[in-house]
């Protein structure tokens, strides 16, 4: 098990340490854990005041703080300006991303005229498809498909049973959670009277830098023209991206949020569990979006919106409010 | 074809057989089914109003009633406590679980260091693990990927192509259906002023015995400490728990529902398909949520909900009553 | 790179040629693509009005124009009844659906009792199972799973790591995206008193003629009887399908809608993303819900819906509208 002293790991979060703990500066620290769960030998956090009280009785040899709030007494406490930017820090510190070695399972399938740098780890019956290049330090586990020319960037991860189609574009750092689809067709048929045509989705999907993609999350390759997930994106499972959407820079979305054709969604956006986007709208940079939202128009930039028909958040606290009076309005009205 | 007489599967329900059939209780049954669909060697059962009618016309040897139905003149009948459930015993007769019988397949890459029981089944191209133990009577089937030191009970069934990451607990007579996936990482993430710093998820996943997953659904990991789904949970397809969740033993949620997370659920509630509910709640036992509610704040046990933000299911069904009448109101209030 | 005459585009598409490029309808043809894109070999559509403004500054050599729409001066355009249905022709001239040629790659596990047409083509990893038949042409991807006795019929494209478990049916022209998953078993347990007991689904999927299921997205087997998913459907990206339901022929279901157990959908019914629809219940043909709808009672033919609980789109507009004015309503109630 790793550990290091008190002092290192508050050097690591950047913070000021005070309590009795002061003193004991080369406390031995093998991780961080939950106020509830943290021994003596860890540190914990509080970053949702849910869990205040909890900090009365936590065995934890300090707590990570945000500046200004005291520590009960005797307790000992790292302020930090973002206690939960702090525990990501120590969180990654004892938990570091497993390295590539260069390991091919001999029953990974890899086909000759796939380029893969040398340290690319494959695991077993992983199917690499022809003309397919991975850059160094990806990870390809156990069952994934790489279709043929795709490209994949370096430090990528890609975990078991995930798809990558034909001809996608992945950039550095890029994860798949275990059964994320990137790349199947588009939702395109035309109606030719008496039955669909389908419409060949000749596109591609372009995950940028450091896009992270949920279990069993799906991200559809454009009809003409790609599927864009612009650079540090985080998708969560189950979430659908369909063809021809763009999604801006360090955009999030929860878990099952579905988004409909050719929408482009701003830079920095936060969009809730469940929630859906309807197709062909422009929504803002900066946008969030309350889980459950259905939009059905353009959103400005900047906004908090929520309800369905997506309507500003404020608003939709006092329609919910009084939608719960609605009997008693109408029998007061009949009256 | 497996066949009983009718007198045996009499037995099996715990119920007391009435009508013309009685004098025939060595008439062999073959299977149970539908009103429509049963022939003369086998038997049916009503279990839903909306098909009462088909009573009349079925060919069925003899139907499942509940205590205290009459049925139709000279039809056969099998009154019990429980139809539905005596529906369950008879098809669990007719179709018993197929037993596991030690079968490796050649292209199954089994780690050296993982341990199985003599009699598990593990199926083609299937992957486990370095360190993983998986318990007597398991069948693991084609395409499956075991993470490291994941730790599977006995009398499991892992459905195609289904995965369980590393360092995840699995219990007895736990089922995954195909494409399930236990243990991906949590969403975790912390803003670090210019892009998302991952927050590595250390935690595990526990199903606890006879636990069901459906097809496609997801449960990820703990971030730190463990994501937890109790005894006999049973949850469909597509459904998707986030990090450190906890479902409470034998709550079953429908398809497509989701739980953000940290949220505690209790024990023996019923959650609609695609509802969702937010993080960090607390939700008691015996809860019932109607389908696509919205769960904003924490529950007390044994409520009936619905709606988003979820409200007393009395409540929405006169609320979802009067929205209807809105713009006749505002006309009103406008004279 | 495939390319044709502008006059040979004209008539794979039945439309009218205008405009000075008339003249040169020899003019060599490389593709289709948006009016943003397109450069001057290559044609382009208008199907969005949300997109008429860049009619004036398309670089396309020609526009496709739904009849009686006048071409901005100068403009080459391709007048035909249906600008979609066009495009869709032209696309699929330009990308044709790759052919089976019957590789088998040596990874494959192909029972030896399983049946395949000899010009199948079965990728790395996949696996067939005992008495499976498959007929010409059909592509069965990398890392596909077939269980046994399961018949798919020809021209079938079954994309990587998709799922079909074992007795059910495919027909011809079906076509699965990656990871979906047919006939995983359907949700059904029965509560004894003190836990669940499940209940086998011994039914089948029965996927018609020319279906085509999205990535992930998953179709339950039936309890007893089958679950039916008639000629020409098609569904999206993580759709769920309970067991037991019936799809009527060329309906279409966008991402992430579910329908309930046993619930009888019609044809030609359009259903909108993340729409549910209870168990049970009969759905006319051609109805068309909108994105969200919440189904909870059956639908006559032709009607089109919105909300939670459904009702007429219209009447949905309405109370939409209404319900952003409730609180200013209450208040002037309470004066």
């Amino acid at each position: 098990m790793k550990s290091i002293s008190l002092s290192d790991a508050v050097t690591i979060v950047g913070g000021v340490l005070s309590g009795p703990v002061k003193e004991r500066s080369d406390h031995l620290i093998t991780g961080i854990n939950t106020l509830a769960d943290a021994t003596v030998s860890e540190i914990s956090f509080l970053s949702n005041k849910r869990y205040k009280g909890e900090l009365e009785t936590t065995s934890a040899v300090a707590v990570l703080l945000p500046v200004g709030q005291a520590a009960p007494e005797n307790m000992g406490a790292i302020h930090v300006k973002d206690p939960y930017l702090a525990f990501a820090k120590l969180q990654r510190f004892f938990h570091p991303r497993v390295k590539a070695e260069g390991q091919r399972h001999a029953s990974a399938v890899i086909d000759a005229t796939a380029q893969l740098a040398t340290d690319v780890d494959v695991g077993p019956n992983a199917v690499i498809g022809a003309g397919a290049t991975i850059g160094s330090g990806t990870i390809i586990a156990a069952g994934c498909v790489i279709g043929e020319n795709t490209q994949i960037g370096s430090a990528c991860t890609l975990n078991a049973n995930s798809v990558v189609a034909h001809d996608c574009i992945l950039g550095d750092g890029v994860i798949l959670q275990p059964g994320a689809i990137i790349g199947a067709d588009g939702f395109g048929f035309a109606w030719a009277g008496d039955k669909y045509l389908k419409i060949p989705q000749a596109g591609r999907v372009v995950l940028e830098d450091d896009v992270e993609i949920g279990a069993n999350a799906t991200v559809d390759r454009g009809a003409i023209g790609d599927t864009v997930i612009e650079r540090g994106v985080k998708l969560d499972n189950l979430v659908q991206i369909a063809h021809n959407v763009r999604v801006g820079a360090y955009t999030v979305m929860a878990g099952q949020a579905g988004v409909s054709g050719s929408a482009k969604i701003g830079k920095g956006c936060q969009v809730g569990g469940q929630s859906g986007i309807a197709g062909h709208l422009v929504i803002g940079d900066g946008v969030k979006l309350a889980g459950k939202s259905g939009v059905l128009s353009d959103l400005a930039s900047g906004g908090t919106y929520a309800g369905s028909p997506a309507m500003p958040h404020r608003m939709w606290l006092k329609v919910s409010a009084v939608m719960m009076k609605l009997p008693e309005m109408l029998k007061k009205q009949q009256k």
